[in-house]
């Protein structure tokens, strides 16, 4: 186990506690002690049971250019987690001590015409907690009341964490209507894995799962994938139009953000199907509009974070009656100071999601 | 004008007609006489009473690559036609002589799974007219019973004659609900010039038309824009944050094909806002997803052919209550004969619609 | 069984079949030999290898008000089939002697606005087989080629048979989004029953069927309900209010045409749902618009027939990928000329779908 | 003028304001002073410039079966207003001082399932201001920070006030997409009238409005209204019919509460048609769902409030692009002292909007 760096000069009267921080604007991060934080004015203090690690937090840890150009060390980062309410803020109105909670991770502004038109998750002024503010690897957290979801109390903390990238799956499959539809999620990364769950869940007739990696597609199986293609090994476009007489597949969830995976994503695409874009590609990508957008009819929709808060319904929901079951996607648990281990697991893509217990 | 082409050995028998020949895998086309068509089973013989031409005529006439890879001459080219009924051939049920008419110009499989969801203007095994068969640059032309659309008598030939690109426009416009929202038109040749009409018509609340061509800018200003952006004057985008306070536009129609016209469309779109592409781009056009589509939430939807037959009844109203006068665009009206007059205008994008009359 | 009646001077010549003929203007039906029919321009000779009992068929065999005033006996009833092509009228196209067919029932006119919009299943001058043409009760029957829908050849023609009502069915869950939701049948008469299986298919979260009969609730148990309640036996309002922390439902498919069940439907919608209705009642019904649709925003939609053919392709999907096993719901196989029995049981609610063989 | 009725023990020190009280269980209402209120925490101080009069007033001040069930005097009335930012309560954040606002009146908990999926309008807890609250018949108001809609500096006072009441008109059309479609609004009262204006603005083709009250048809027809009809003179279901070659009409706005104009909106929609009803009916309403809904595919809709605050930007930018004009509605202006003269307008239906001004 790490050494604990402090980073505080601990006085006698101030309470600290273990967080994991991005330190330096280098590779890696440090297990450190940091003052326990105070709830503001509408804020909440949580005791962070379980907290997972994002796609995100990875790029942070190995400091690629985009983390560069957006983060601030030294801070603690993270920002998916699950926990009790131990602190309220001044006026605070909703929420109360001891309910278990997870949180929105986009702290929006309310003001911009997207928020004022209710579309909050695309708010141009965004705020996303352990990128923007201090995150949740950590054994406490404050966020705003507002952001804050309260999950059931039989609900186990490490699947509580994990609802905030579920929200994204949840988001990406319902932003068309699949039931009765085919639908191929390409690129099977932990929110991958989660929506071939989510369309299964929501009534797809035949999901199609496409990675390069033989891991994650084995676990695209255990989610219920009917049909698993590892794109090293069988052209997932050939493969797919000779299943499906020639016609393609109705709703297309990019999640790879690779240009080879997203071109194949837009000439699977049936004429009038749908292209769900949930990833990041790294640069622009040449899309040929004119034969797999126009002739074709195609909608394409760009998705990011989840409806405040109709996509966490949708998740509490899938999610109480049973009919979605992730469990098989969190193939990792680790102490918050084994959160190495847990890094290079994510950075090998050789696990579905990393969970840390602080 | 030119000189007569008499491409068939006229018997004293056989009944023939002036025509517009594409006459050779090069450029241009050729005046000539031809016989008068035949009704098959389902079929009607219209008297053509004006006939305008399209972009995609004008690339048969250049013979560019597209046109290399699709027509095979010599047959007679256009599509874009009203006239009068003259005959029916066998089993005909719905339309009689006499009735003045202008055709979709999309002759479907009604087989294909598209065609089966009621998605005709993207059916797989369309043939289009003046295309894929003999076309309307001619004094009678053949149609398929079911592609007619019964016009009111009172409707000048000339404006019926140019319904099928404005069911282009109208098609692109109202793939939004654009009441009380901005809209912007990227290119204005003939159908953007239409488009432009179209959103004011339907509610727009401010339509900012984009091109580089003052000719047409002027249109569109004669059309109802409330702004028009010459691009090489002026930089579209820094003009349009800079009147919506930075928000952007609610819908943008892409009508340019051009990839830097492209580029700003996607960069102008407001975060939830839609972009519809009609454009047809040569080649496959760099897209910065993650910035202009994903984080934003942006809608794309490809446009093609007008829906069968709900596009051509929004038309109708839309000219029949006076919502929408397009006449401005007719620019200019020539013989059948002097149709080298029309398409040298049509390259020089020095006209709005050219209309020849038979 | 019935003494078979022939109601034409049987010559050598003339090739004969059997068939249920509704013979007089009042109770009951006949069994009688009629000439077999032949197809027309466009039409197409079925010969019949299932058929089954619709509610209306019950309408016109017991002869209520509504047949009264819209069949002319004597005529052969029935309107759900499934059979093999023999032969084909002039000028067919698509389909082809040897195929196993279904048929959508509603024959339209592609003139009226409706059509002309693409919505076929509202045209203004629908004729329904069996109710305004000779029906399917009977060995052999002609449609028109359009009307026919291609079957897989592995598809037993009992299950083929009821794909008609099943697209009622199907047209109802599906004309809301229901991924994720709750659904609440009211009324499992056989479309009812189908509607549970269409619901969970299609991902619905918690499905509640109601009705009064217990052999049909037995029946939307083993179709999958999650929730049955017999209305003469538990308040539905109180129970699912209960069970939904006074939420109530998000998608209330009306079924039963029952004022106090209608009554139920509006008042157990959540605020912001759905209610579909199917069914049929035969006198205006009144609905507390003020509290249990204006304040509670909710959206009310009529469901009559099948889109054309988008409803057709959605329920060959559930039943190819067996998403949807619809086998349970047939209860009751005769022999054609066993007709009354099954007609005593469709009467007596003691059943499923009943199919006939002829 | 009224004598003015001090309900308070005036000492030097508390400072008082005029205001309009319910006060008592029965008819009428009372010019009195109160203290100015004072803003508590995420409250904001307003002078209210302009308040206009709501049929809900009417119903308060008329102390009908509603008003007695719901409102609890004496308690200063009101709800639609503009003024000026004169204070804030603590911890506001996004309001300041001399800002001019208008305000949402449905105060709403954001907690209940239907807030939390981001449909205020329909909160299962809203409270009304002026009905469940202090109103704003008054001098000053006190309200939520969050409620507030700060208008452009340069829009007149009166103007601003009654923003709130076309908020509902413009939530009850824009909830179908009227371009290039046929408008009835049924029932022209103020907020009818404003319907009027706003289906012409969003693209109406052809808007008919119908009433019994020449005054207020005179209205409509000031408003744009294509075709007036009075019921009481004309039979309005058949002049449409007439009119449509009996297809009806695409959307129709009821705006009446009457059982007959309810039963001709009904009548009047064409198949795949919408009926968006905002009236209250003070009764439950005979439908005819068989004929008026089921057969013809009708999707009626439930409007209420208005989007929070999608609702109130497409409000802005209608008045602020000058697309539409509410000016010839607001037809009386009083002095906040005059107000039983407003009164007595509002109950005769010979007014617009009546305004006062404090």
């Amino acid at each position: 186990m790490e050494q604990l760096v402090s980073t505080t000069e601990k006085e006698a009267t101030t309470p600290v506690m273990k967080a994991i921080q991005k330190h330096t604007a280098g590779f890696g991060a440090q297990l450190v002690e940091v003052p326990i934080p105070t709830p503001g004015a509408g804020e909440v203090l949580i005791k962070v049971k379980a907290t997972s690690i994002c796609g995100t937090d990875v790029h942070i840890y190995e400091w690629d250019d985009w983390a560069k150009s957006r983060v601030k060390p030294p801070y603690v980062f993270g920002h998916e987690f699950a926990g009790e309410v131990v602190a309220l803020g001044e006026g605070t109105k909703r929420i109360q001590i001891g309910q278990t909670v997870s949180a929105e991770t986009h702290i929006v502004c309310h003001q911009c015409k997207q928020c004022l038109r209710g579309q909050y998750h695309i708010c141009k002024n965004t705020k996303i907690i352990g990128v923007d503010t201090q995150g949740c690897f950590a054994e406490y957290v404050v966020m705003p009341e507002e952001n804050l979801w309260v999950n059931p109390e039989s609900m186990p903390a490490k699947l509580a964490s994990i609802q905030e990238p579920l929200g994204n799956a949840v988001h990406t499959v319902l932003a068309s209507d699949v039931s009765a539809k085919s639908v191929a999620i390409v690129g099977c990364g932990p929110i991958g894995l989660m929506a071939v769950g989510v369309a299964k869940a929501a009534g797809a007739s035949r999901v199609y799962a496409i990675d390069v990696n033989p891991y994650r597609l084995k676990l695209a199986e255990e989610m219920g994938a009917d049909v698993v293609i590892n794109s090293l090994e069988q052209n997932p476009l050939e493969l797919i139009m000779d299943q499906t007489d020639g016609d393609g597949i109705d709703v297309v969830c990019e999640m790879s953000g690779h240009p080879v995976a997203i071109d194949q994503a837009f000439k699977m695409v049936t004429a009038g199907g749908d292209v769900n874009v949930l990833s990041l590609p790294a640069k622009p990508v040449a899309i040929d509009l004119t034969r797999d957008v126009v002739f074709k009819g195609v909608r394409v929709q760009g998705i990011t974070g989840r409806k405040m808060y109709e996509t966490w319904g949708q998740v509490s929901t899938l999610l109480a009656t049973g009919q979605l079951n992730v469990e098989p996607i969190i193939t990792h648990v680790f102490k918050l100071e084994e959160f190495e281990q847990g890094f290079e697991l994510m950075r090998a893509g050789k696990c579905g999601k990393v969970v840390l217990l602080p």
